[in-house]
Formats: structure tokens, C-alpha cells, sequence
């Protein structure tokens, strides 16, 4: 029961690097972005699934291994092998191998979460970070309608988001694979399609060189170049392509049935509503993952390039071939929120001094001694729904006020002698700095318009 | 780029013993009292604040040690010795002491979070699991009133909660710790506390058996017993003290400034609204964990005493004394959801067959081809807050009600020819099984009310 003080001076209160921790202020303007995201899967009918932060190490890692294996927080404890997810994808595979018989397909879930990186910590990169995903999975099959409605969900979000302009650039990673096997250098298929990825990043002399360097022919590598370069609206584009596909020699059926998806998608796409303005099919986004097979998906804000892609995803065909012999095609999307937040305060665009540091909007002042009237009113704005906090320490007024300013708290009620005998309350807005002095029923119908 | 199925038969898809993992229709009811309680910490006024699960495990590590220590996860990364957080306690410690100039004193902050012990797993107890966390921190100093307020948001999340009748049991540190100075055995303090502790669970006869083995003599046992055996009301209870006090011998200071806490607390808690039956003085509550220096409290579900203390907290005189030099007096409270929904699961009291599978309140069924109608009134809902879903999959209209069915969804509206024709939507309540043809207008707001 000793109280000596025991603070050993040596201690790091800051987070590890490459971890975020925010002040109300930040936390507030953080959680607001969350919670409409949180919304709006919501309200597209996403079950929101919570799976574990640790899994065993072999559920997470592949034989093939990868980038972002290595970055893996791996540790034992007892007999057991463990690691902390690293994406939100692997999780959902294994729990809908485990849990198939439970689930109602095609099965909408939603999950955000944090996960874990242990890279190397750089502007932007984090250790520790939130992903938003979305995926519905079918079984056996599932329809292209879903890669058009997962696309009019980025669409709901970017714009409750209000980050201006956007563009949800689209592509089917068959027309770029069908295109490959057509040329003959479909075995190269991973290291190209990495190469090209990385055009916008380092140029096209650079990726001619590379290609070059992994053996890809100098006239294949034209051919490619040129379909990059197809440019148009989505009708033009897809109608170009399949002058393109009528031309290829070699085997182009999945050049043809890559063309033909995308082309479904796009169309069906208008159907849910989203502007054309908001589509736009651009042939050299392949994401990086293996496991797209098809549809794929980057949303980019117009004014703020330099983010890059802050929503991106795409279709694969089986989700669970590591863990279950049936076959479960999907759809989905992930938000970055963590580097996306950080990212969008670093250019100005989040503006945490708009906001307060508290959810409360209403800070009762009692100037009396009986809290008995306090303590109702607040207890009824509650109940209404508006959040609210009883300054009970017995401070001088002037602090009281204070307390509310440093907040930002949009209200204040004051119930002095005089308010008490009249049975009114003071409302002060702390913006305008207004006050009034009105009725319970006023007050109520005040706080929750 | 290949899809060959490579399925390793001896991947184990179950999550780790130890662990909780929810279907959908478990998870609803899990999120539903997630809800409530984050509710009604927000209107409270309490902000949610988020620290990272991975801390360096020197903030986390007491020179003492302890039991909750041993279980820790500890790992290396690169040149950092990282632990996962244990409770969300010493974490918010930690951001006090680091933002403490960012913040605004009281400052009251809510975490809902999972936190990690690596104990041996058995029934109710998990390695991974959610705490939710108020605390109210003061600098320098915090009225006993934010204690008294802590009671009566228990009382109001576990009215919300819904589990019928239960009770918050209070208790000051300093009578009980007054009592031992006053009989001149203060310095086996922590152990007589941990020993009281069990006495629900290992009875009176264990408790004396053990008392004496560290050495407390026998007649100061019974004074002890005698004391914690004092009961009646609330008041009955204060006023019985005040004459234990009047008899002490010995250094009774810190016995009577406990009673005289004790005293104030509960006569502010009645100011709360809190009802009388629902708050109750029990002396043997003491709460095993060494930081709390006041008040403190466990609340019981009446009819299902098996559960134990389903909120614990109090109040610590000095919360961030290892990080700085600063005074940080706190209280604050916890609730351990993931083993309480667990144990009432397991009690039959949430009956998750009573909820449905999703969100989605309102399943669009189109038995046409043209989407613009059924798109659109699925927009419209979104739009006034209902969660809705387009059964688009090109299937017999069985199989669509059969989903809507499995998913326990409350709503299906039907649009074929004749609705599309008359400009109506049949809605039919998947409940009832009745149907109505309804105008747009009319569809919204039955479904919004």
C-alpha cells in the first residue's frame, strides 16, 4: 500500500515509432472519419465480424512468403507458434473456412480493425493502423453485380468523407493477363505486372528497363506500352479494346472474357447511381497482390495526388484455397484510415481545430448549492440523446467557463438563485456568446435540432 | 498468377484456446452491448481515446512484478523489448503523463478495447479480450462528487444493459487500511486485503486459516471479522463506523477520514438518481489490485451471482506517479465484455436466436430486369438511416426469400411488373408474413418509425 514515489525518470512516455496516438482534438476529427465509414457499411448491410489481432503463425504466413511476411510481429508463447495479422484479408479467409456452415452467402461482412507491420517506420508508413474492408464472398460463384455495387460503395463513402473530388479508377486484371498470354510472356505475369504498377512512381523509361531486364521482349514491351496508353471515356476504352482483342493472335480467351467483365462492370456501375465523372477505367492498375483475379479497384482525390490510392481492392477468385476445399469467390475494399487521416492532417485538409476535444455539447454550471436540479436537467438532455457533463467541483464560475472554452463545448447552462426561483435555465452559446434565459422544454428541443 | 488449389490439409482454421470468435448472429448481440455501454459513455462526456496495443514493455513492467505481469505477451522487434497491453490502466497512465499539457483537466476518457493475457485458458477466462473503461482524472486534485458520479453511470449502463435486477457495491479503501493501522498490523496490509478478497469464494473458516499463516494474531482476526460482518442500510452502516471509530485505539486518522469518504460518496450518489436498493456499502470489498487508495466498487447481477463483479473500479490517489512527477488523482471503473457476454451466453440469458444475422432491416427483392427502381428505393432507405440490401444474383425468388430468412431480416420489398406499373412496392414483414402494396412515401416512413 506504499505511495512513495517511485517515477523512474528513464521511462518513454512517447509511443514505440511508427505508432499513432492522438490528442482529443486529433482523436475526435479521427473518429468522425471512422464513423462514417462505419456507417455507410453499415447501411449497405455489412455484418461487422471482430476476429482475433493474434493468429497462428501458419494461418498468416504462405509457403511463397512475400514483402509484407517479413514485416510480420512473430513471437511464442508456450508451445504456440504466433503472429499478429498483418491484413484483415487472411482473418476473413480462415473464419469463413472455419465458420461456412454458420454463414448465409453471398456473406457481406465488415471489419475495421487495427493491424500490424513491423517495417521500417517512414513518413506516412505505420506500424500499427487501422484497415476498413469491406468483401462480399460468394459460394461456388458470385455475381459481377457485386463488383459494380463494392464500387458505388466507395463511392457513398468519399463522398460523406468530403474530401472534394475523386476518381475510383477500374480495371479487370484479366485483360492485362489475357493480353500477356497473347503475347507469349504470360510466365513473366507477376514481375510484369509489379513493373508496371510502378509507372506512375518511376516513369516509363524506367519500367521499359526493367521489363528489358526480366526478358521481356523489346516489341512486346511496345505492345504493352501501347495498350497502356489507351486513353478515352470508359466507352471508348472498352470499344478499343476489343478492336485490340480482334487482332491478338495466340490465345485470347482471356483477353476476350477480361474485356467482356469489365465492360459489364462498368455499365452496371451507372445503374447504382455513381457519376460518370467517378468511374474511369485506367488499364494500368494491376495491384499488387496475387490473389486478384479480376476486377480491380484504386480511388484517388483529385486535389491531393500526392496521397495516392486511399481506397483499393479488387476481386479474387477463391479466398479460402489455402484453407478449405470448397470455393469461395470474392469482392472487396480496404481504407488505410491511419495514413490516410495522417496524411490528409499533413496537407491541411483535416482541420482538427474546427472541432471540439470532447463528444459533450452541453456543460451544465450549477451557481447553487443543491444539485438536485443539475443533475435532472442532465439526465434528461441524456436521455434525448445530447451529451452532456455537470461541472460539479466547486471552482470559481470564471474556471467553470473555462473548462467549457478550452472544449470547445457548443453550450452552457447556467442555473444560478435567480434561474432556480424563476424554474428556467440560462443557455449560453459559446460561439456566439449569446444567452438566453428558457424554459425545460425549450432547452431540450434547442439541444437535439 | 496460379490457382491451383493448394489447401494444406493440417492448417487449423479455430482460433487459438483462449480466444473469442463470434458468428454473425453472436456478434450482433456482442456489438449490441458494446454499443450501449460506448453510448453511454459518450453521453457522459467522455472521449474515446485510442493508445496502441503494443507498448514498450518497461511502461507496462512494475519493478514489483506481479501476477498479471507473468502472463504478459512480451516480444523483440529489431531493438525493442514490446509487450501487448494487459489492461488499459497503465496505458492510459502512460498518455496522461505525455500529453498531460494537451489535455483539460478533469479529463474524462473512455477506452473500449481488447487487451491481452496469456494466462492458462479456462471457462470465462479469455487471452484476449475487451475492457471498457472510464476514468476521470484530476491534476492535483478530484472531488469525492466524480466518484459518486461513477456510480450512477453503472447504474445507468446496466439498466440499459437490461440483465435484470443489480447492485453496486461500494467500499473506501482507507476504512479498511485505517482499521489495519489502527490494530497495528498495517504492514501485512496487501496480503490481509488479497486474503479478504476470496472470502465469498473460500469462506470464513479458509479466510481465518490463512489470516493466521501470515501472521496475524488471532484476536485481531476476529476484529477484523467482526468489522467486516457490520450490516444494515447504507446509513445504519456509516452510523455503525462512527462508534467503531470512537473505540479505536491507535492511529485511527486514516480510519476516519475513510468513513467520513465513504459517508460523503454515498449521500451524493442519492443526488445521482441512483435508487437506494441499487447501491449497497459492503466493508469486504477491498479489490485486489495495489493502486486504489479510496473508494471502490463491484457490481453483482442479482439473479446471477455465478458471474461475479461484473464493473470494478475505484479511485487511485495518484495515477501516473511511475511516469511523472505530476499529481494525477483518478477514478474510474471496468467492464470485461468479452468474458461477462461469454458467461451470460453461457447462463442463457442473451438469447442470440432472438436477432437477427446482419444489420440490413430492408431487403429490395426486383423480379425484374430493369435496376433503376430498385437501386434507387434502395438508396432512398439508406439515405433516412435504414440499412438495406439489393438481392441482385440472378436466382428463383425462393432462394431471395430463403436469404432474407436465414438472415432473420425484418423487411423484403417486392418490386415486380405490377408494382413497377402502379409506381408501389409490396412490403412484406418477414415476421408476420403479411404484405402490403405501399407507395414510396408511405414504404420510408414505416420503415424509419
Amino acid at each position: 500500500m506504499s505511495n512513495e514515489t517511485n517515477k523512474d525518470e528513464n521511462i518513454i512516455t512517447a509511443v514505440l515509432p511508427g505508432f499513432m496516438e492522438l490528442t482529443p482534438k486529433d482523436q475526435m476529427a479521427f473518429d468522425r472519419m471512422k464513423d462514417i465509414i462505419a456507417l455507410t457499411y453499415k447501411q449497405f448491410g455489412f455484418i461487422s465480424i471482430d476476429t482475433p489481432a493474434i493468429e497462428r503463425s501458419e494461418v498468416l504466413l504462405t509457403k511463397a512468403g512475400g514483402e509484407t511476411e517479413k514485416q510480420i510481429y512473430r513471437f511464442n508463447k508456450g508451445d504456440n507458434d504466433l503472429s499478429l495479422r498483418f491484413d484483415l484479408t487472411i482473418p476473413l479467409a480462415r473464419y469463413v473456412a472455419e465458420h461456412q456452415h454458420d454463414l448465409v452467402f453471398p456473406f457481406r461482412r465488415s471489419q475495421i480493425a487495427k493491424v500490424y507491420r513491423g517495417e521500417r517506420p517512414q513518413k506516412g508508413r505505420f506500424r500499427e493502423f487501422y484497415q476498413c474492408d469491406i468483401d462480399i464472398i460468394g459460394r461456388d460463384s458470385l455475381s459481377l453485380m457485386n463488383d459494380a455495387e463494392i464500387s458505388s460503395i466507395i463511392y457513398s463513402v468519399f463522398s460523406k468523407l468530403d474530401f472534394g473530388p475523386f476518381v475510383i479508377k477500374i480495371n479487370n486484371r484479366k485483360v492485362i493477363n489475357g493480353l500477356l498470354e497473347s503475347l507469349g510472356v504470360v510466365e513473366l505475369g507477376v514481375e510484369i505486372m509489379r513493373t508496371i504498377d510502378k509507372l506512375d512512381k518511376i516513369g516509363k523509361d524506367e519500367v521499359a528497363k526493367t521489363l528489358l531486364e526480366i526478358g521481356v521482349p523489346e516489341e512486346v514491351s511496345a505492345d504493352i506500352f501501347r495498350f497502356l496508353e489507351i486513353s478515352g471515356t470508359n466507352e471508348e476504352i472498352i470499344s478499343i479494346l476489343k478492336q485490340v482483342g480482334e487482332k491478338l493472335s495466340g490465345n485470347k480467351e482471356m483477353f476476350d472474357l477480361g474485356v467482356e467483365e469489365l465492360s459489364e462492370v462498368v455499365k452496371s456501375i451507372e445503374l447504382f447511381g455513381v457519376p460518370d465523372k467517378n468511374i474511369v477505367i485506367d488499364l494500368s492498375i494491376a495491384r499488387g497482390l496475387d490473389y486478384y483475379t479480376g476486377t480491380v479497384y484504386e480511388t484517388k482525390l483529385t486535389d491531393y495526388p500526392q496521397v495516392g490510392s486511399v481506397c483499393s481492392g479488387g476481386r479474387f477468385d477463391n479466398l479460402a484455397e489455402k484453407y478449405s476445399d470448397k470455393k469461395f469467390p470474392g469482392v472487396g475494399i480496404s481504407i488505410g484510415l491511419t495514413r490516410l487521416f495522417s496524411q490528409l492532417k499533413d496537407a491541411g485538409i483535416i482541420d482538427a481545430t474546427a472541432g471540439a476535444s470532447t463528444p459533450t455539447r452541453a456543460l451544465v454550471i450549477p451557481m447553487i448549492e443543491d444539485m438536485t436540479v443539475p443533475f435532472s436537467i442532465a439526465s434528461k438532455l441524456r436521455n434525448a440523446g445530447v451529451p452532456t457533463e455537470v461541472y460539479f467541483d466547486d471552482v470559481k464560475p470564471k474556471v467553470k467557463l473555462a473548462y467549457a472554452n478550452k472544449l470547445e463545448i457548443p453550450y452552457v447552462i447556467l442555473i444560478g438563485e435567480d434561474e432556480l426561483s424563476a424554474g428556467k435555465y440560462m443557455l449560453k452559446d459559446m460561439v456566439s456568446g449569446e444567452q438566453e434565459l428558457i424554459g425545460e422544454e425549450d432547452l431540450i428541443e434547442r439541444l437535439t435540432s
